[in-house]
């Protein structure tokens, strides 16, 4: 439904990867390659980690992103050493910027692609099982939205990977007893300022597409000839529904079931299922 | 926290009600005498009646009313024989077109000034109440949406005063449940196509301001030199928030805990008061 | 670089062709098939005279018209017996509602699918030559408002085809001043309130696509099985950028360098070429 | 029309100065005190130097400022030495982007508060006065922005003083011509990114009000216990249309035919007159 980007490392201008690569986020928004719209413009996000504020920025708006001035302007001035960003295509819900992504609470960001089958038949024993602390919070009409608070609800400030598989888990039964055969498709991405997860499942099997980039010291094997290479930090990742063109061999497939994380100088792959309470 | 109008009678232009008058809706939304805010920018929507279709149209958007050209050329265009009016002043909750008034459900619309006290702490428990049928029908995140969907739920479309009853009994035992003094305050308008029902409501017996017109007989006799008044059917009806100014003996005042509805050739007031399960 | 539709006949529901059909103008704001850009989501428009008032009532936003609610509510409650809608790829200028078609000057509206070359070295020049007194009108930054104040300017309310002949001719001539080899590429819709003219021209003799529907007889010939179309009056015409879909013989396309016009009960095409001052 | 806010001195966040003082310019948004309307909310605009880049980013939405999320989270964000801020009461001219302030070319920004009189009247001969080789960046249709590249057009870039006195002063003039009586009304601030020049005009010799902020020096004299005096740099100057509060002795007005500039280590005020080629 929708394409991101997340992204990790050393600081950078958000431009670098918004707008400049041949097939970045903002050609995504009107041309994507792998999505099942082509057209992504329902909506967008960006939200940052910069110096010194405790929480990330979240800049959202209603309109696509190919056309907004003030993301361009925003992609020119801000450097980040781990962002998100996401265009939206709505299947229906309203076009709003609290059904943007990405979500924040706290320290906290949040965006997803996929959807859960037959929202409006599960949406209210969904949002029941939000932690009533956390309920007021909620301001969209999104899936996405609700899948958020209840991994918040189900620990995701202490263990990002347990927490979503519990999430994903409770979807399911809930799609299950509601009669969904398939309830649950996602990519989703979720930072607290330091890791970043990234997440690629679907109850199917058939998860939509999800690329990291390859580690920066296999990059500079194959193209030594790059300056800009050396003053990448080996850890810098990028994860993203689909490549953004580039060099050869910058992309790898996420398995199906699966999540990355970016640890301090690696990006460990391990397999994910959802976890029933 | 806003200022609304409701109109039933000979079908007129929209903006005979909501530019010409001295105080019209447009000019309270810049400089509402008797509203909380004197601002009220965040919003606003119309919705009318017109020759043929089964439900009203809804015109909502998130800027404020006086600076919109698309009202403008609405109010312009439209003739209707009954309609809603509502300008926004939010107190916290997102700015969006879901947050706007009047709602609509089927051919049933809604609007509202006031605020459930605290809505925060009760939100959950009161969107709960809502028929689960109805739940997936919620797009925003205020608690004048979750008032009309409640008054849904308690059987709105056949018995609107018991319903609104049932609803704002509902509020308040939920509010006390949570320690909330005074959980309800409202001025309501509500119709389904044919008659319009204004409610004035507060827990604590201080309500926001309501007027209804004098009846056209009335205005008749006090105006005699007034070609236009003898155009005008006798059940011709508006009801306000604060008077557009006017002519002399046009407003009277909705009495604390009332409601008043327009019938066949008469505007009927009758006591309101919450109504608990 | 955007897709539009005119319609002049037996008043329908604007529903009935700006969603309803297979390839409807909503359809191709988001699969343009014979446009330049498959996206033609940078805003929209539609204006349309009424029963009562001396002008159209106009209504543009910034934002897709797939998504937007507002025009789906405009389309479900209006029905016109003439009326534009236009739906905007931008190359660049602003997105804003004064850029968006449809314009309109008193009764005139006007709207627009091309691009005078190079704009930003002719803008001066052919902003000059607006009549003073309209010069204050111009809102926007678009070359399309400009050709409306120029056409405006050299008679359009007193001889349509003479004046666009007049607006072209003196745009080709500005841009062959300025070294631009093919100075004008356009299809342009423009009336009054009664009759319908719509060119399509272009300096290169390569025009973009413009269709108008074969008549109303013609149909019922080809199919007698169709009952609406008994309901529908002999002079009923739809002119597009490309064809909505539908019944085999409906569509015709328009001759490169030819207007055609909306006579009562007839369909006039006519040679155009500029016409240098 | 307007209030604005124009920031020089030691880096803070925006939020300080846009949101956190008790009469601040969001504030002033809803309630302004001493302009011609007590509500700006026709839109608005940020425009900030940050460490990097050689332009300054600009912000500008529709909305009102008070509403707005993105504007909160970029104050939240977002640290500068050197930023404007607008909040807009538009008097008739469509709100959009490109009517925001402030305005940008290369590295200068631009912001405006007051009126060209009877603009629509010399709209035109002011227009056809800009440079042709500027003429294609005019995206709006206000005063501001047209005032903006006469002065560019006048010299702006390499004497700033001067070419606000040109433009004042071809103003003037071509009012005159068209018969207005006063025909220019202004309080302008101007940057390239070092030096700020504020300046109060009108030709009637009431302008609009416009405050500068005492020196630090002077404040640490008359507030000894305040320790955030001691951090901030000695050259840091604020300059407002109405004082946001705060301390006693902090805002001193502009005299009547004046402007202010920002030096190294002073605060520098001199006499303004329109100066006629």
């Amino acid at each position: 439904m929708c394409r991101w980007l997340a992204y990790s490392g050393t600081p950078v201008l958000l431009d670098t990867l918004l707008y400049r690569p041949a097939h970045s986020l903002i050609d995504q928004s009107l041309h994507s390659r792998m999505g099942l719209e082509t057209t992504n413009g329902d909506g967008f996000g960006v939200g940052w980690f910069g110096q010194e504020a405790d929480t990330p920025a979240v800049f959202r708006d209603t309109g696509p992103a190919w056309n907004n001035r003030n993301l361009r302007e925003i992609a020119d001035h801000v450097r980040s050493p781990l962002f998100f960003a996401h265009v939206r295509a709505s299947t229906g819900s309203a076009v709003q910027q609290t059904n943007c992504h990405p979500f924040r609470y706290g320290r906290w960001m949040w965006m997803h692609n996929g959807a859960i089958t037959d929202f409006h038949r599960v949406r209210r024993d969904l949002s029941v099982a939000v932690d009533p602390a956390l309920f007021a919070c909620v301001e969209g009409s999104t899936d996405s939205e609700i899948m958020f608070f209840l991994a918040l609800t189900l620990g995701l400030e202490k263990d990002p990977p347990g927490a979503v598989a519990r999430m994903a888990g409770l979807v399911e039964r809930v799609g299950h007893e509601h009669g969904v055969r398939f309830p649950l498709q996602m990519t989703v991405a979720v930072t607290g300022g330091e890791r970043v997860w990234a997440f690629r499942y679907s109850s199917q099997g058939r998860s939509r597409s999800l690329f990291h980039s390859a580690n920066v010291d296999s990059l500079r094997a194959l193209h030594p000839d790059l300056d800009y290479l050396r003053e990448v930090s080996d850890d810098t990742r990028l994860v993203v529904s689909e490549p953004l063109g580039g060099l050869p061999g910058t992309w790898r497939e996420l398995p199906e079931g699966s999540y990355g994380v970016t640890e301090p100088g690696a990006y460990v792959l391990r397999p994910f299922e959802p976890q029933y309470a």
